[in-house]
Parts: C-alpha cells; sequence; structure tokens
C-alpha cells in the first residue's frame, strides 16, 4: 500500500497522475504547504527538502528487503513507481535513456523555471521587469524545445506514453500564468490535449483539490513567499 | 569511445569528473557557450535544449544494439555512465532508490536555484535586491539541507561515494558567488573539502579549462544573458 505525501500542485500532481494510470492502491494524504505543513518533524523525516511530494510504500521496492520505504523528489517516485510496476518506463536500454534525458529536462528545467516564470508574474509583491522578462523568455524557449520534439515523435521520450509525459503535463496546465499561449505552439497543444483526455489523468488533477484553497490568502502568502519561507519551525 | 561536449562549468564538471573517476577513455570537445556554439545544427542534433555537456558513445548502452548513441542533460549522464561502468550506483534496490532522490534534489534544486542566485548576483545588469534575496535564501535552505543530511551520513546519498556527490559537488565550489561561507555549514565543508581531494576530480575540474576565458567579455553576455540568448541560430 503506498501512502502519498502531497498537495495539488503540479509535481504532486505528477505522482497522483501515475497512480491514477497504474491503478495501485493508495491513500492521499494532504500537506498543507500554504499553512506550513512541510515543516512539521513528521513530515521532515520523510522528506528532508520540506517539499511535496512524498510517499511510503508499506512493502518497499521489488527485489528489497519487505520494509517499509519512503522516498521524496517527484522525478525519483516516478521512477520507482514505474519500476515497481514496469509500465510507462520502457524495458530495452536505449528508450530507457531517452526517458531518462526527458525527464531530468522536466525536473531540471521545465519545473524550476517556469516555477521561477510563475512566481515572478503572479506571486512576487511587485512586478520586477528584468525578472518576468527573464523566466517568460525561458518558458517560451522551453516549450519550443518541447515542439520541435513533438513535430519528431507523438510524446516527449518517443512514441509511447511514458513517466516524462506524466511528469511534464501538469506543468503546462499553468501555460497563462506562464505568460504564454497553447497556440504558440502546435504540437505541445495536440499533446497537452490527448493527454488531458485521459481518464486518470482526468483523476489525477482532481486529487486533493477540494482541500486546496481556491484563493491564496495572506498568511499563504507569507508562509510559501515571505521572510519566514525557509525557516524549519 | 565516449566523445564529450562541454564547458568547464558545474554541469559539465560532474561529467568531467565521473569520466576521470571511471578512467574511461574520452575526448572532450569544447562547446564554447559564451560564444553561442550550443546554438550550432551539429550540437542541437544531439542536444536539442541546446546545453552541455552531452555524450555520444560510439559503442551504445550495455545490453543496447552497439550503435552510437548520444545522451544529454547531466544528470541522465551520469546515471548511463555509472550503469555501464557498474560503479558509483548500487546495485541494491533501496540504496539506488536513494541515489535516484538525492540525483533529482541536485537536479531539481540544487543546480537551478544555486544557478539563480549566481545569476542575480553577478551577471544580471543591475542589482535586484528581492531577487537576490529570494535566491541566497534559498541556496542557505538547500545547503542545510545538505548540512543535516552530512550530518548524519558520510556522503549525500549514504556512507558510499556515488553519482550524487559528483553531481553536486561543483556547484558548491561557487558558495561565495552564491553568497554564502562554507563555515556555516560544517558537515557540508567536511564532504567538500574531503572530495575536493580525490585525484580524479582534481583532474576533472580542470578539464577545458584552458579554452574558456577567465573573464566574460561584453560580448559572451549578450550571448548568455542578453536580448539573443533564448535564439536559435
Amino acid at each position: 500500500m503506498i501512502d502519498l505525501y502531497s498537495w495539488a500542485t503540479p509535481n504532486g500532481q505528477k505522482v497522483h497522475i501515475l497512480l491514477e494510470e497504474l491503478g495501485l492502491e493508495y491513500t492521499a494524504h494532504p500537506v498543507n504547504i500554504e499553512a506550513g505543513d512541510q515543516f512539521s518533524n513528521d513530515f521532515l523525516a520523510i522528506s528532508p527538502n520540506n517539499k511535496i511530494p512524498a510517499i511510503t510504500d508499506t512493502e518497499g521496492p521489488p527485489r528489497g528487503d519487505g520494509r517499509p520505504f519512503s522516498l521524496f523528489e517527484s522525478g525519483a517516485i516516478l521512477l520507482y513507481l514505474a519500476e515497481k510496476a514496469g509500465r510507462f518506463l520502457p524495458a530495452d536500454a536505449t528508450s530507457r535513456y531517452e526517458v531518462y534525458q526527458w525527464l531530468m529536462f522536466q525536473v531540471g528545467s521545465i519545473g524550476p523555471m517556469l516555477g521561477q516564470a510563475h512566481h515572478f508574474r503572479v506571486y512576487a509583491p511587485a512586478p520586477i521587469q528584468y525578472a518576468i522578462s527573464r523566466y517568460t523568455n525561458e518558458a517560451r524557449r522551453l516549450y519550443s524545445v518541447m515542439d520541435s520534439k513533438l513535430r519528431m515523435t507523438n510524446f516527449l521520450a518517443g512514441d509511447e506514453y511514458t513517466i516524462v509525459d506524466i511528469a511534464t503535463f501538469p506543468w503546462t496546465r499553468q501555460w497563462k500564468n506562464q505568460g504564454l499561449e497553447l497556440e504558440e505552439f502546435p504540437n505541445v497543444r495536440r499533446w497537452h490535449h490527448e493527454i488531458a483526455m485521459r481518464p486518470a489523468v482526468e483523476r489525477g488533477v482532481q486529487v486533493l483539490t477540494s482541500v486546496r484553497p481556491a484563493q491564496m490568502d495572506q498568511s499563504a502568502r507569507e508562509v510559501l513567499f515571505g521572510a519566514t519561507q525557509f525557516a524549519r519551525r
């Protein structure tokens, strides 16, 4: 049984979607990052970087010692669950490394840089033009890289739907907050809409949404972006 | 034989160090990102995100079809080379996932966020206090996460030296440009100095330094950070 500690954000949704695609039994526990739950000792014990998502698997990994096992970092969790289930991660060597490189592209560029675009466009207390341009231009460049790849293959790591698409899709739901129009990137748009219609994806993006407030209030802004955001409590 | 396309930056040095540690035969080809080499069609064919490093392995992966194989994204290249050589990546399931999670922490947080701290402290054309504080505080938080881990284990993913240490070490050489003092983090300092003294690491950080200009000139700043930085030429 998988215990999932998460919140309805793109990095959380990656794991929600994969669990839904795999049909694995899991319990979703909300970690309200807007209220500071990510700094509790219980959560830090399994996620020392105080970020969602994290999981505990009561059975542990395949070919492991059978003891409960915890894991943080969404990219690592996707690899773990896909390897455990033997799905959405191709078995042949060449295709597997294709997945690794595009997964790293998501983890190292798509997530952090689109996150910065969103931050300076939506969350920063005052508009800073240099930063808005820097990250919006980088967002546009990253979508262009994806668009070129998706002109050649159906999905990001080739013609198969893999954990790379699951990892990247939730970030592309926020294109407006990144200052972009999906119409600029016809291949990304085709791919995005195809994935959005998968029943497991429709379910995955809904997980924990009912407990996340629709609007972020001032106290949540302080926890996430204010002077105390870096503190361990 | 490995052909390495790289530049003397932290993401390049990760791969230089691992190749030196493994004693694999390789040729280092400079990709002068300060002159725009990363936008050449030849380079984009193997690194569509126009970032260094990338490799071509004339033999391809183990259990592959034996054809030459190219890979981009430093995190994926480290996994590839470590799996190929069977070193610096533990074989047992639990330890391997420990490596995955801390490698993703490097790829998704250490690299991008320390990179932003460096950018706003050193490269941005004018100081922007909000951004400098945001990223310097995040850098301090990330070093604290590492320091807590290194209080418990000798290396970042456990008591063994792995690709996680190789991936993270080059970023911690730039602590001054990230606005930090290594003295604030005694366990990171101990770990940093121990790694810095490894002969393969000493060689790895020197690779391609002779072709990188010591000072960045105005034309290099324009290529890397100016209005045309996002263009494909």
